[in-house]
């Protein structure tokens, strides 16, 4: 190991983990974009969805969120807050609802609507290894449940309290204390941190080392290490780095009856590999203290491009080709024609938009028969040594080649602005509409199929349980044998029975998908949402091999009940 | 997925499951490469380890070799040949031999000096998976042992029948008659295929949809695609293509008591990843009845270059800075001092050696200041599209830099003779000499660490248990983070007492390198040699998961007991 960087005392890493977030909605508390802000896309909303525009639904106030008083005594409490430290506890309303549930659709309709059935009994945020084996300890004898938290910005209901009547209580364990770089290996590239640790705090002690993670999940501004390997997480360059899956290279776990210290090899033979079994485990196992990762050098160049295909299955077939020839671009997003219309309306993504230059090219194009109405918007990037960059980029222009050219403005505002897109959904809620995504992958001669199967039950699903609705797709990873598949969804909130309307939605596509044999997911997870199907994947005895995994570590079933599968 | 191509009736298919090879040694039985035809390397063996030439250890006939009785009954015998058909159950000595150990130097030793205390009672050859879930209910009710046989050339005792004497009998299914590929997806590049297909027969299915596996381990014509598996296996090319674990995508897995069926799919986010429980699970699992794997499109070019570096460490640090500035050929090959000295004795490694231009190429080295009697020589590949094999060899050879061009012979002559060289091996043991390999991985940082580590046990070890001794390594296979250390150990056998010598060396260079922080294995895995260590590397509690984990597929251990872990 090289120099140890303790980021402990890190004014940067300080104000990141205590600048408020909304208890309500997404990200930052001082920080929100309004659907206004972009007229076009507005108005074409209100089109496509037959909206009234002056629906509003307004956020309560927090005191005006109805939660369970806490189950725990005051005794309990003392003895809760002896084991993590004083000041490390909290029973707070406004933590409580905050650790309540994730960030879905469902969970921000239930938050605004102030109808929470549940809410841990007390949040603990430790500071240690220590703290954490004497919690769960302590939790195994007086039964109470353990919910691990790292961002909280999960959407398939993994941090949700579930424990049923037979737990005493519902411990809440957030990370968020267990920030810090404990070692970089500069030589090796490997930095060891502790799971609270926040995406951009990372980032920074990497930067001073010209390393990055690679990294980049829509949540990274919140999200944490320990979230990421817990949930299998992807981010936007994972064509590029992969997924968290192959960063990770050691760990420690922290369960109720067994300590897992997965060293990290570059290469190892070691029987089946365990940290594998802690990889995607979702805080049913136990809990994560400690994380050792590749890092890559910082890129010297990046660069963008844009390219407009006439449908989104010549440009699925333009993404296979460059995945099966290793002309795959570091980040590669394709919208379908319907999602290329909802960029288009929302000029790009940001406020500055397509206009001027951009607005020209777009005239242009028309005169050679690509309309943007009727298109496949492909936004490219890559990243790297300055030479890599061009070659890498030159070949996948030319595998792009029956699209029209953008530019690169597009791609290059996507990227800049693309932790910006979750705050806009807020403004869609606050003005009744409904909107999550649905995830899943598929292998090449496999992905048109699962992607009409899943568009075709949405749209089918919407107008069952709401009317008007828009099914917007994209392809943001991108695998030698297959790719990922997103869905957008936007309807009409049915008041007061949204949960209820988005459930019977999900249900029907996720049956779709898995009938036309996609994944049940290819990063957000199972959760709580997804668990009930997740027999179909893996099938009966897999869940039972699961749960035998689950009963070695965690004989009593506390860890995060409810959650991929059962205890027993 | 595309069309089915089946190989059952191909005759090149049929040819090669049926050619003979050695019960006494390595490859075809017609096929041998006698020490003698590179008299220079030779002649330094001799000097270096001060051999007697005159010193011949001939090969019994199989006759000579003692096994015990097969201890089944002719009614078992014949329920068993009911479950697997008619022609399917062997009993014949020379199958019993020949599936009692594999081909590490200490079974080659036990198989001449027919030494054998073990044999299998019988041998199956289960042509569907059908057959396979009878034998193992029957073996369940009778407490039969199951070893699972792939191409029997593992080192690390893998397939040795190791029952006790709780067991009834020990049968060793082999594989080889599950040879067909089922499936070929070209448009995803996915090739279903089952156990037994040996390397060459899913090369040639392949290459007829211009595709390749990409995977070459140095057994490659003898291994299988469920050995590769089940052993966690990792080729020649793995810079530019993966371990085998990053090839597979989808198994069938009949366990004694669950079946397991991973669904191929190029990313999930469905829980903790149960493929990753049977790769590298040796057969104590289940038995692997089918596997999916990632074939990539056939390299359209294919170069090759040679440097010579003023030492290991020079050479090391190169590899280091080309695999953290994405710039690794797809085959490195770095040789420490010891191995380029033994390697420029062998002249390159064939026949043909480094004579005429290179020898001229290395006159005029040596005026230079390079000597490949001091220095350090790498071999490279690259493989793939014309215009990235230009690229990627630029940017490695630029990295190379501080070393001299040995031109591409070396390199190009090593590739393509690369499965011949263990064929040398039974003729160093014909001349009384011991010879065996002892393989790791460690991070860059601590490369040279474990290197010196392990190379001074063997010095050490070989001194005190033989005298004279020769101790060489290299490293093949290339990560972000680090790298595998392969030492080939050459030293005088004390005749009568060779698994004994052996034993202590490999004792004392597993503990060396494990005190240093290296992998117990890169890539053989770890069988019985290595399970004695294996809580070093994964911990107490992490044996008592995997043991959860035997208990739910193999309640009765029935399983190839003895390697890995314990049943209980």
């Amino acid at each position: 190991m090289g120099p140890v960087t303790s980021l402990s005392a890190d004014p940067f890493a300080a104000r990141m983990q205590t600048r408020e977030v909304k208890w309500w909605g997404w990200g930052w508390d001082d920080r929100s974009r309004p659907i206004e802000g972009f007229p076009v896309l507005w108005t074409y909303l209100q089109q496509r969805l037959k909206i009234d525009p002056h629906i509003r639904r307004s956020v309560p106030p927090i005191g005006a969120v109805q939660i369970p008083p806490s189950l725990l005594s005051p005794d309990e409490i003392s003895e809760l807050e002896k084991l993590v430290g004083e000041g490390n506890l909290s029973l707070e309303p406004r933590d409580r609802v905050s650790h309540a549930v994730g960030r879905s659709y469902k969970d921000l309709v239930r938050l605004r609507t102030g109808t929470l059935l549940r809410a841990p009994d007390a949040i603990l945020f430790p500071e240690d290894e220590g703290a954490i084996r004497a919690v769960l300890e302590f939790a195994r004898r007086r039964r109470y449940a353990i919910v691990p938290f790292g961002g909280g910005t999960g959407v398939v209901g993994g941090v949700e309290p579930l424990a049923d009547g037979t737990y005493a209580a519902s411990l809440t364990l957030d990370l968020r204390r267990m920030h810090r770089v404990k070692a970089i290996d500069e030589q090796s590239g490997l930095v060891v941190a502790e799971p609270g640790i926040r995406g951009p705090i990372l980032e920074e002690a990497l930067a001073a080392k010209s390393l990055t993670l690679g990294h980049f999940p829509q949540s990274w501004e919140f999200s944490t290490l320990g979230g990421w390997v817990a949930t299998r997480a992807a981010g936007g360059l994972s064509n590029r780095y992969g997924r968290i899956d192959d960063l990770l290279v050691g760990l420690r776990l922290v369960a109720p009856a067994r300590f897992l210290d997965v060293r990290a090899l570059p290469g190892q033979d070691h029987g089946p590999d365990l940290k594998e079994l802690v990889l995607g485990s979702e805080g049913i196992l136990g809990v994560i203290t400690e994380v050792t990762v590749r890092a890559h050098p910082l890129p010297a160049a990046r660069r963008f491009a844009s390219r407009l295909f006439r449908s989104f299955e010549e440009g699925l077939a333009a993404l296979r080709s460059m995945a099966r020839k290793d002309a795959l671009p570091d980040m590669t997003y394709l919208s379908d024609e319907e999602e290329t219309r909802f960029m288009a309306a929302g000029r790009g993504i940001g406020p500055g938009g397509a206009g001027g230059a951009a607005g020209l090219a777009l005239k242009l194009l028309g005169l050679r028969g690509y309309r943007i109405e009727q298109g496949s918007l492909l936004l490219m990037g890559f990243e790297g040594a300055r030479d890599r960059v061009a070659h890498q980029r030159r070949r996948a222009l030319r595998l792009a080649r029956p699209a029209a050219s953008l530019g690169a403005g597009s791609a290059k505002r996507w990227y800049a602005e693309r932790f910006e897109i979750p705050y806009v959904r807020d403004s869609f809620l606050d003005h009744g509409i409904l909107v999550d995504t649905v995830e899943t992958a598929a292998s090449w001669s496999n992905a048109l199929n699962v992607y009409h199967a899943g568009a075709k039950a949405l749209q089918l699903a919407l107008w069952e349980e709401g009317g008007a609705g828009l099914v917007l797709c994209h392809v943001s990873h991108v695998y030698p044998d297959g790719a990922s598949l997103y869905f957008t969804v936007y309807g009409v909130a049915r008041e007061g029975q949204e949960v209820a309307q988005w459930e019977t939605i999900k249900d029907a596509v996720t049956r779709a998908i898995l009938d036309a044999g996609g994944a049940l997911s290819h990063h957000h997870g199972i959760g709580a949402d997804h668990a009930p199907y997740l027999g179909r994947v893996v099938g009966e005895d897999g869940l039972l091999v699961l749960r035998a995994l689950k009963r070695e570590l965690d004989p009593e079933g506390i860890m995060n009940p409810g959650k991929l599968v059962r205890a027993r």
